[in-house]
């Protein structure tokens, strides 16, 4: 099969490969139909991560059943199905509490498994024509007939809807409440839409790349713009002096200053600063325990200067990490399906897995406009 | 009447002021009967915070009600009665969503307001005969028959007992749990006693000094001597490798490494590594947004370098802040009532409010023994 | 002042009276500018309930403060308030833990009060001038400047909107979920107004009314017209067979069946079968503990059959009970002033006080197009 | 192998049958070394059930495994193991969100399945030499080592202790609350040991036994005997004429009045008055839809007359079914495991498989003293 394969920073090429196969009875096998090249990839891409040389990539997946295990029960060959970019086993600790994005038995000594990705095991990605789902049956999520037709939306359930809906979890928004999102990337916007799914009154978007800004509009946001004034003073005076009730942080280690200096922490810090006392405040933005590329000296290990005294004066709350897509994907499925949200709408470009390449340098130049990537192997 | 008043650093002094009085139709005036002096009273007698000169000290009261204003219609004349050390007006957004702590009304311009306390409204303190209690259908509980005879554990009412079940609650210690507190002083024992009242299975203790952790073990918990070897790795040895479930900080911006140096953010970096993925950490020690004679110039502004990256990697969630000791007092003053616990348990001295000035210094310079020192004006 | 006084079954009118005033310290009084009668008020006027001659009714009220007394802190003079009908005093076991509903202070040996209500306390109502609003503080509700633009929104914060709410909380509406609800009256109709705020996939509501099925369509729900068949059959076939993830009863003891027959717990046991194994059921619909009126000997003592085995058998649980007003008034409040909400579109006839007679008698006779109606004294 | 079969009312006996073998790669084979009679056994020995001849009984079930299917991954061979009365498949919409009692893969067209019991799918019991217990991986808890010794308290786990647990979240109980539980049964006592295990203030024990009223007060509960005056009066005298916080029902179906007569609702309705306003039930005494051998006609049908108007005017919530073993068990291991727990206490007899036809006469019958049998195969 033809897979998209990392040789290195900057490197990635789309070869011929041993195909994907049904190893275990829990196993089920895919054809991809869609599949994302998500802004986490991009850390990988650019050597930021510890990623083996050969490694297939892709972790937000959705196709259609070729092939199940003989303990599969669930899932049935011609099945449409989205996949959880994370893989989880459905009987450890983590996973029966509903943390499947911590399982401790799919990547051994770990807390957390994905397919495609840096330290998350043995896993292959999807960005390929087959991909091999372990725990068949816990980690595939069936789809509704309108899976093909409606497939720039479900395939966000892989990730970036649940991921922004995490976050919005994490913060807490419920009906009624402010929302400031640090980051208008796909998880941003993500959360924008979550959060309005949820009633929240106001919802700001900070971000300074105008095309994502406008996106945040259109979505019914409140953009704020960044590089045209402090953020954390643009929210505070558009609700009372008082900041907003809750946060989300979508943009992680990578995040910049406004002269594009690579700044870790700065959006933490701001949330603390725009989010009200006792606000909470769900963090989905990528952070790395250590981060040796990294120039400054904390952030190589990981850290930054954190305001802990004022998190702690405001008594806010903070709750972080990868989504657990299991325990939205349902519901999110649903609202598709009856049409009450379409995250499709910010895929901004649709290339076959032969343009993956092009697509991989393109959305990490930041291309004007290369918002959202979808590979149709 | 006679009260300890605040002249400088190191500097207290018993001294005559004119009564309290009802001043406004919701207030009431209580003799007090009980009033402790509190590890934070250190911040201020240390001269590490901005209190101003003239203050009468003393956030831990309880006593007797000898009189009420017009408006008052839940406490009378000769009630026995405990005050959280956090005063709320009742009716703004946050005290009516429960977060009493961050009343919007007590200090204007400020989120939360305390007796004889910096930065926490003009409000006198309760070491002294009578204090002055606003809004006091809000923020007076009445104690039942055994009021008198139960003092010394009713007036942990007022701050510790709340405040170490908060840490508890924020970090949502369940039945089957295991907890591992950094702090053996007495929020940190008083979160022990919680911890267990909620059926947690595994109580670690952490602290160096032998007896506060006799006093833990006393307690039922685990203690941990982090003088003898890395507390982290006992805590993740007597946990399968794994770390405790839930986490609790209970000794704030003053806390030092083995060598005795301060080193701000050490308990929460260690609580970080040795909690376990997906686990929840509350934070009651205090930490302030500035701290102009730290030495360390982050610690200044109220940071430090925080392992952001493991914890997000952990998907670990923390929550801060004062105890928003109305949510917890009832319950605990049922559970004191029923005998099923009694915090009083823990005091080392009772003096006479004259004997307040040798207790501060004794208990500044952490005498042995010293553990919890409770006034009687 | 002029206000509508309750003298029997059928027999109310519009009259003098002397002015309402302050009482107490804590008390504002209220000039109304909009006041509703509800569908509860009806209970009275046809004479089931034991409501004293003499009453003014009234408890969905809105206006301009136009006194406070001596110890008012947050109300002022001018300002524009909206009152929830249930009174509260803020400071019993019952109001600190949220229960605003079941105050144990306001109506002394009873848990609740409420405006010109039978059974719930010395107070007057709001079909009048002015209105005397207790514990002003914790009662009122502020309003923004669009107080008077929005007045028809507004002053359904009062009772509907949040008791619509209440019976959605009450069944755990949550996103993604469907929902079904007995009952298209006005608290159903805000019923499905908040499930949909709320992004519950899909709404039901079951009704025989065909005015009131057409404003439920116009809302965004789908009809259930339980004249034309059963109606849990056609829940059943539009989830697959499953029952509705959620409930609510929005009708109360006096529902009828198909053929216009007073059924007492009719739609109690149409929920239990209409709804999922697990599901939960929310009950604001009202019922008393007896109903001297009734035909039924079981309904006299406020019983009927009730499907308990079914109920036990599929796990559902149930949540009852008058909406606790306060708890969610400011965030819908948010809403109504963001725009995201406008339950003031059911409003069906405004009349001046002087037109209240009328007004009861044609909404007792259930007058097609009577669906809600706001009075301005 | 040999197991006891069931033949018709009153008819039992142990016998030689196939031994149950694995049949699907899921499965794991466990050697049962203690299994209990459950006292919703005695509903299916009454011939109260549609059980069909022929099946082995025995829902409470532990043992060691000794054979595992090829796609079993966390259960080894060796392993000591409880298992959950209910079976669920761990990826359907229910086990998913944690109703494992409710499982809609196991038994096709309900909601819900379990070993030996009517209408809970085509399962074998374990009142015999070896189980077959399906999606192993999911349902078997394994157990620490000292699971042997401690035989009597884990496998309480099976069934009663988490059920017992169940109704007191239900019932939301919490640290300072009262409680009432009707039934000091094995599944009231265990109510009884889990609200302490949960910082219950006061527990009131409901029965007319003395034998098991005597061992509610030795497990720390407050024994009300109604035979000896109104229960309800004397709970309500007990908390001041308020009523308990919180209230469990532990009877069932069967419930008798004080004369001995089968009254099915009596404990329902006797809750509903002996809980305070805005209080919750949680049910776990079995229900059931239809009852054909009861005199009373609407018990016939599964139904009773509940006092339904003045649980809503009392705002009360109810929680009722199974439990979910699943949810609790890990917890409650640990409690067991750190000696916090001993639910093996309550046990009465031991007995051989051989001697199980007695034994089920015996504990049918109510013999004084036979509180909880185990059988060990």
């Amino acid at each position: 099969m033809r897979a998209l394969v990392y040789h290195g920073p900057q490197q990635v090429s789309v070869e011929e490969v041993p195909d994907a196969t049904i190893e275990r009875p829990t196993d089920a096998l895919v054809k991809i139909s869609a599949t994302n090249i998500c802004g986490s990839d991009l850390h990988m891409y650019e050597g930021r991560t510890s990623v083996e040389e050969g490694k297939i990539l892709g972790h937000e997946n959705m196709g259609q059943v070729v092939e199940v295990g003989s303990a599969v029960d669930k899932v049935k060959v011609g099945d449409w199905v989205v996949l959880p970019f994370n893989i989880g086993c459905g009987f450890c600790k983590n996973c029966e509490h509903g943390y499947t994005g911590f399982c401790l038995t799919a990547n051994p000594g770990n807390a957390g498994a994905a397919y495609g990705y840096a330290d998350m095991g043995p896993y292959s990605g999807g960005q390929a024509e087959l991909l091999r789902v372990p725990w068949a049956d816990w980690n595939a999520l069936v789809l509704p007939e309108d899976a093909q037709e409606k497939q720039n939306d479900y395939v966000m359930l892989s990730d970036i809807l649940p991921t922004g809906w995490h976050g919005t979890e994490l913060a807490g928004v419920g009906a009624g409440d402010s929302v400031v999102i640090y980051g208008a990337g796909p998880v941003g916007l993500m959360a924008a839409m979550s959060a309005q799914v949820k009633g929240a009154d106001q919802v700001f978007v900070v971000d300074h790349q105008p095309d994502r800004l406008a996106l945040a509009a259109k979505l019914g946001a409140t953009p704020v713009d960044d590089s045209s004034g402090d953020a954390v003073d643009q929210v505070l005076e558009a609700t009372g002096g008082q900041g907003a009730d809750k946060g989300v942080e979508a943009v992680g280690f990578q995040a910049h200053d406004h002269q594009g200096q690579e700044a870790p922490g700065i959006t933490i810090n701001s949330l603390v600063a725009a989010v009200r006392p006792t606000g909470r405040i769900g963090v989905v933005g990528v952070f790395v325990p250590e981060d040796p590329h990294a120039t400054d000296s904390l952030a190589q290990k990981g850290r930054f200067a954190f305001d802990f005294g004022t998190f702690f004066f405001k008594g806010q709350a903070m709750g972080t990490g990868q989504a657990n897509v299991k325990e939205y994907n349902r519901a999110l499925r649903n609202l598709i399906h009856a049409g009450k949200i379409n995250p499709g709408q910010i895929v901004s470009q649709e290339l076959s897995l032969d343009d993956a390449v092009e697509g991989y340098k393109n959305f990490d130049d930041r291309l004007g406009g290369w918002t959202k990537v979808v590979l149709h192997p």
